[in-house]
């Protein structure tokens, strides 16, 4: 199935603050990241566990990080104007929704992504925020070619 | 890419209970059920939209929702023994995590199952929990077909 449809008024006419201030976007990223990340994390874990102990886990991605992920990617382009942390996180739930309804990417290659960006103890929750932020950031580098220039 | 390595342990010595009682399961089946739900939400009612509105939403499915289409698709077995609405919550979650992981079901096929189902004026709240009650339940009855029978 192919559920382009649901972004067929924002490619009328698309630009980086059309897309990257859509709050349905946002709403539908927000459960694209935390499920690919959890997904991510459950699998570095699991790949560099020392006892091949089995983790599987969820996460709510920490919106400081998604903020600080499109500051790092120089994207705050796509943001409002006097965005806030929180509307910042929102621009990058937004790009990543954007991508995955337009089919530039695939649930599996978010998950691959983010899991070989990860790096460090993730056990320890500053080492967990320096790596996922790295990870986002990545990831809104890479995923920068499927968006308008301005 | 292929996640079934995570679930490895689970299928060592798999049963009802383990599927349905694992709490990293059901963490990740949280943000299946979220994601996939809010999507096919999206569908339905830009789909059914008077006036050609496109609709992108996102939903935290209610835990007595996902614990109501348990026990209307007879399937309790799989959680723990006095299990309370969010224990059944949890349950309902495992198991889709466990068959999305198992490879025997995609995000695609379950968002179109679940928007499928859905029917009558998701605005208003019950016909909205009704109508969520009943597409979760159906869900369950098809993915029965890939669990353990005891």
């Amino acid at each position: 199935m192919d559920y382009e449809f649901l972004i067929k008024d924002i490619n009328l006419n698309r630009s980086q603050k059309k897309i990257g201030t859509d709050k349905g976007l946002a709403k539908i990223g927000d459960g694209i990241v935390n499920l690919t990340y959890s997904i991510a994390k459950s699998v570095f874990l699991t790949k560099n566990s020392s006892n091949e102990k089995i983790v599987r886990t969820g996460v709510k991605v920490n919106k400081k990080i998604l903020a600080n992920a499109l500051k790092n990617a120089n994207m705050k382009n796509f943001a409002k104007t006097r965005a806030d942390a929180h509307d910042l996180a929102d621009t990058t739930e937004a790009l990543v929704a954007y991508v995955w309804l337009s089919n530039h990417i695939s649930l599996y290659e978010l998950i691959d992504f983010l899991s070989s960006s990860l790096s460090g103890d993730l056990t320890l929750r500053n080492e967990e925020i320096e790596s996922a932020t790295e990870a986002f950031t990545n990831l809104l580098n890479y995923i920068k070619q499927f968006l308008p220039e301005s």
